[in-house]
């Protein structure tokens, strides 16, 4: 695939150098794959996010007042190393503990693991929250398993800005648990990237084909099948979504609805989604009080998108609703 | 190519749907084809911009407090019909004018001229101001047969700031001229993007290849070559920037850059394009002061980027900065 980059081995430096500079009125690289804001609130709970590179605006653009502290950045998907987990956790340590949000996969739990013990050894309290919103990743019997994806953004947000609001350690990494149990992703894949270097595609798919339930980085999804009209390919996304919440004896209530594009699926497209998803939930009894259009957490030049919905209550409305400002918050 | 979208006829009634649904806070569809805020502010002048769908979040995206009152909005690449621009020059208007900010398109050019005829008939005063950034698409000498590209959005934000702080339709218009004439973009194309409906790309492009100042529907560039790293692209666009400039006699100062991309493209190159542009300009000696990375004005799912500056000074740089909200600004 044509990429514009240079030295496929330098991507995450220069995304990152470019990043910075471009944002450098709300972050800084404070240690290498960490970006930071330029001084941690005093007092406040820190707040980590983190995770491979590759899903931009994720993770970086998350960094800001009412949103997170600091990002930990792995290589082109690929867990971020623990010494670049310790790194963010101290850049956002100020004394009063720090949560850590990040998707469920092996090499982000082991590492930021690894990175929570040596942490507290220098001290520092820390909680870690793994997003699991991907209904397609695991059944529900093994909901733990499951990963995270689009949810991560309705993860950080919350935690943020229940950190941003005074909460303790123990509150906000309550309030980040709530959102995680709140949210449920479903996406669909109809390209695949390729990983800078690679030489060849993250997976295989027909010109006529799309997956329903595919990864952020290519995992397998549940079904695959031909390319059907969008109204079509929202029902069958929301089938999914809505059986699973039903399972769970979640009933329909009000939600927030994010629909995210993998990276070359353009707005067109995902408004056209939307309106799709906005009839199929009210059709479901839902009311969608909050709606959220653009690239949220990538995969690259992967064509597909991915449709979200947070359970509303009163707080996590208010925490949702809460002022933040990142470089790409709303994306 | 793939696509998550219904009848191909439908796409734009059926996107607006979707955008006036999730912008509902901001926007309202105030007649087919045309989003306007919900109630314009009475005694300013009003400001409509416009063009054909495919390039969101362009047009609509650029509507609210701040920017636009109206967007005129034409099937996917298409000028809006002139019943479209009278009604969006209506939804703008309160009695003290309306300037139009649009690209340099033919059609564009004659469908908003006969809306004018007609609004001026009905006692609204309009100016119209075409936007003629994309340095590749004429030369110097024939400087007013310039396309208008991602440069679009920096004149929509100078001519909506200078509304919002009460300038009246002459100087709202002198702004806009100003913005205009302070804007140079040019674009880079990898990949095509196919007309829902069309069956075919817009243009043919070999694997390996990069067209330098193709337009954004796929209008010819200057130059045909094999794609080279990011950095030697950018070297290139901005030898093809500059040396304009200098044609000109302007000379290196304090400029704002956006960096764009066209659709596919993902933002981990766009924060590597603008870290070497931000290298390439410091070494001309100019001062980047603002800096915009996102997806602007689009080609649908064309891969690609432009590279717009804009040369700031007090005024420029004031109102550049002062507040707006819209759908995608920033982006």
């Amino acid at each position: 695939m044509k990429k514009l980059i240079n030295d496929p081995f330098d991507v995450v430096d220069e995304l990152l150098d470019g990043f910075t500079q471009a944002h450098a009125d709300l972050v800084r690289l404070a240690a290498p794959h960490v970006v930071a804001r330029h001084a941690p609130v005093v007092g406040k709970v820190g707040l980590v996010v983190g995770g491979g590179s590759g899903h931009e605006p994720a993770f970086a653009g998350y960094v800001g007042p009412g949103l997170a502290d600091a990002a930990a950045l792995g290589n082109v998907f690929a867990a971020p190393s623990p010494d670049i987990c310790l790194d963010a956790i101290r850049a956002a340590s100020t004394g009063a503990g720090v949560v850590l949000a990040y998707g469920n996969y092996a090499g982000d739990v082991l590492n930021f693991d690894l990175a929570v013990a040596d942490a507290a050894r220098e001290g520092i309290a820390c909680r870690p929250v793994l997003v699991t919103d991907d209904v397609a990743s695991a059944s529900l019997d093994e909901r733990e398993r499951r990963r995270g994806i689009a949810g991560d953004v309705f993860v950080f947000k919350i935690a943020g800005a229940a950190a941003d609001r005074g909460d303790d350690l123990a509150g906000v990494e309550r309030m980040a648990r709530r959102a995680n149990e709140a949210c449920s992703t479903i996406g669909v894949a109809l390209s695949a990237c390729e990983v800078p270097g690679a030489g060849r595609p993250t997976f295989e798919i027909e010109p006529d084909e799309i997956e329903i339930g595919m990864g952020i980085h290519g995992e397998p999804g549940i079904e695959r099948g031909a390319l059907q009209p969008a109204d079509a390919v929202v029902e069958r996304m929301l089938d999914t979504l809505l059986r699973d919440r039903a399972q769970r004896g979640d009933m329909p209530g009000e939600v927030a609805l994010l629909v995210n594009g993998l990276g070359a699926t353009p707005y067109m497209d995902l408004y056209i989604l939307c309106r799709a998803a906005l009839q199929g939930l009210g059709d479901a009894d839902f009311e969608v009080s909050r709606i959220f259009v653009g690239e949220y957490v990538t995969s690259l030049e992967m064509a597909g998108a991915s449709l979200t919905i947070m359970d509303l209550d009163d707080e996590l409305r208010a925490l949702l609703d809460a002022p933040a400002r990142s470089a790409r918050w709303p994306a």
